[in-house]
């Protein structure tokens, strides 16, 4: 089967198509500023480039424009749109409803719908992607991979605040946690490694823009670091990650957080404002290392911080788990930071978690085993594949039709 | 020396006067429902308990009808009032002014007095308190003794929030801890035990209405559960504790929730409504207890939570400390909850940590070595002693004048 793999921004549409009887990526290209002056898409196949300038108004422009690249004679990899057999989406949130992946019907697309409310950052373009394949490939089947699905298996105990009851019942406040596809991906290469054996513990950390830790108990997330929302959890690019909450408030009052309310201390301060950025004036955590090993003390306090709160999950779910078989690290962080992997793994040899310096300071984006030699547990740098989840996810929703 | 000491709230005052000679208790009381109608005080000497019933407006008057109650020629303890050398004060907030306990003086109380906005519901009845003392006792010296000061030597890695740097500069919005003379208490006697050893690794649960936790090394704090606020860390009787701090811009959209704004959705929701009241309808952890035992199904998954969050932290500060030697639980639930302490220790075996479960179900309220044969840690129930540290304390200020 040929499956395109869409994941849909607010004002970005990244897409792939993948052979899922080799697992080959046949093509693979982004638009950017759909909706924004100087929109273009950029297309790779087989290590060459091919860009397209054009302005796009919305998810159905930007749709249209992935549909010439991709059979474009010169810069194209397929001869007709007709060779693709179905789309799987990244849609953000599933919340109680969904907790697998889906065919989307008119109903499953209604319930999605209803749960914008969960995302309004993410949710509304995800669905109008849904909606312009629909509308421009009608003959294919679509298929919703969510980010909340694989973090589905936790226990109440984790995933319930501590809040008015009737809050969770009508309002479905809880934890539900994000990354599911990267999480499940390199669960799945872990419990491989671990030859799938019963029981098996495995931490995985998630490091990138985005930040977040799943501890995964024989195949099953039992605990994850975001919450309601990506805010909850790890420090960010731009997010501030776990908080006392009491900040908002405390900073209500002061004269130079007037522009600020409620909605906007979360989706601006918090969300947009705070993490790296905050911290140091930059979200890119190559540049705030750059500044930190150049002697900026903000930027090494930075660092510090992200990794101590690394630390304090990766102790909060050794115990959740019961001890600890593999530690995984991915993401863009996780992947190719070795400065990142080497502070963290410094303080963890209480756990009987031992890093290789040499092994680690020589990965950088590819998969490797970074354990020390008397390390007690597995520590493993495994590049994360989301678009590959989701093809998998759409053949294994489509034969279960 | 005889040392009164005060711990003043927005409508009661606490009171002791101990002879730090012999440290023992020479009498104590509370007067409750200051400024609100039927104001009442009880004293208790010698296990014996004297009433007054009489309606007092303010802490001033309150703190009259204290030396009143205390040099009562039948139900009082001294001939006069002035037998009493000192007072100490529990002041909340510190903030980064103060690192250790303080003389009160026209300069240290106005810096007192710029950080009632760090504590606006406690710091000031702390404040009006000390006035008080000094209107009614004009010559003893009045010590302040901070709930934030033993947690004045956590690392800026663990005090810090990834917000804008400019906020922790600018409106000093960090990480402060609470419950400091409790956690210091409970240290010291940990030490005790631990013959001061060099290096010396204690995890202190003060679990109560209010619950903190403290990682201490060397017998100083490296991290603490509670923030900015009280609010943040482990669930208890009315707050949250840990949650996305998007949870309250997210229902701020409710219909049910248009009575809050940013500050009540703080200071009532998360603050008064949450937690085990919010989840249970009871704050009290004995009722939680009661309704989980009979079979209450949220009850017994509010107490699950609260165990499982005491876990996470144990886990995150066995981590920051590198390993452990002793855990101590102490405060109300600490002191008395077997069932709470049974269920957190049911998750620690990974770390070592074992209780012995006859020891653990004998133990309500008294001093007592819980650890199992096996546990590698020491785990000890040590009744707190908030008080004493507050009369030692003010000792020790007033020696090194």
């Amino acid at each position: 089967m040929k499956v395109l793999v869409l994941n849909a921004g607010s004002s970005s549409l990244k897409y792939q198509v993948i052979d899922t009887d080799t697992e080959a990526v046949l093509g693979k290209g982004i638009v950017e500023r759909i909706g924004i002056a100087g929109s273009n898409l950029e297309q790779k196949v087989n290590g060459s480039k091919y860009i397209i300038n054009r302005e796009v108004k919305d998810h159905t422009e930007a749709f249209q424009l992935v549909i010439e690249a991709i059979t474009d004679t010169k810069g194209g990899f397929l001869k007709s749109v007709s060779e693709i057999d179905a789309a799987g989406h990244r849609v953000l949130h599933g919340a109680e409803d969904f907790k697998d992946s889906i065919l989307i019907t008119p109903e499953s697309f209604a319930i999605c719908k209803t749960n914008e409310v969960m995302g309004p950052l993410h949710q509304p373009a995800n669905l109008a992607c849904i909606k312009s394949v629909q509308a421009l490939l009608p003959n294919i089947p679509n298929v919703a991979v969510f980010d909340t699905a694989f973090h589905a298996t936790m226990p109440a105990k984790a995933y319930m605040y501590a809040i008015p009851y009737e809050d969770y019942k009508n309002h479905r406040v809880r934890r539900y946690g994000f990354h599911g596809t990267s999480h499940k991906y390199v669960t799945g290469e872990a419990l491989r490694l671990l030859k799938n054996k019963p029981g098996s513990r495995v931490i995985t950390c998630h490091l990138g823009n985005g930040s977040s830790m799943a501890a995964v108990k024989d195949g099953k997330v039992i605990d994850t670091s975001m919450g309601l929302t990506p805010l909850e959890g790890l420090i960010m690019g731009t997010r501030s990650g776990d908080i006392d909450p009491a900040v908002v408030a405390f900073l209500s009052n002061k004269e130079d957080k007037q522009q600020y309310n409620i909605k906007s201390f979360v989706d601006v301060y918090l969300n947009k404002k705070s993490g790296f950025l905050g911290l140091t004036g930059s979200s890119d955590f190559r540049e705030v290392t750059g500044k930190a090993k150049s002697g900026d003390e903000i930027a090494m306090l930075a660092v510090d911080m992200f990794a101590y709160r690394v630390q304090k999950y990766i102790g909060e779910y050794y115990v959740a788990l019961g001890g600890l078989d593999m530690l995984v690290f991915t993401g863009g962080i996780g992947e190719n930071a070795d400065f990142a992997r080497e502070k963290i793994a410094a303080g963890l040899s209480c756990l009987g978690i031992e890093i290789n310096d040499s092994q680690n300071k020589a990965t950088h984006g590819e998969f490797a085993d970074i354990s020390g030699a008397n390390s007690k547990v597995k520590v493993m740098v495994i590049p994360t594949n989301e678009e590959l989840v989701i093809a998998r996810d759409t053949v294994r929703v489509l034969s279960n039709k």
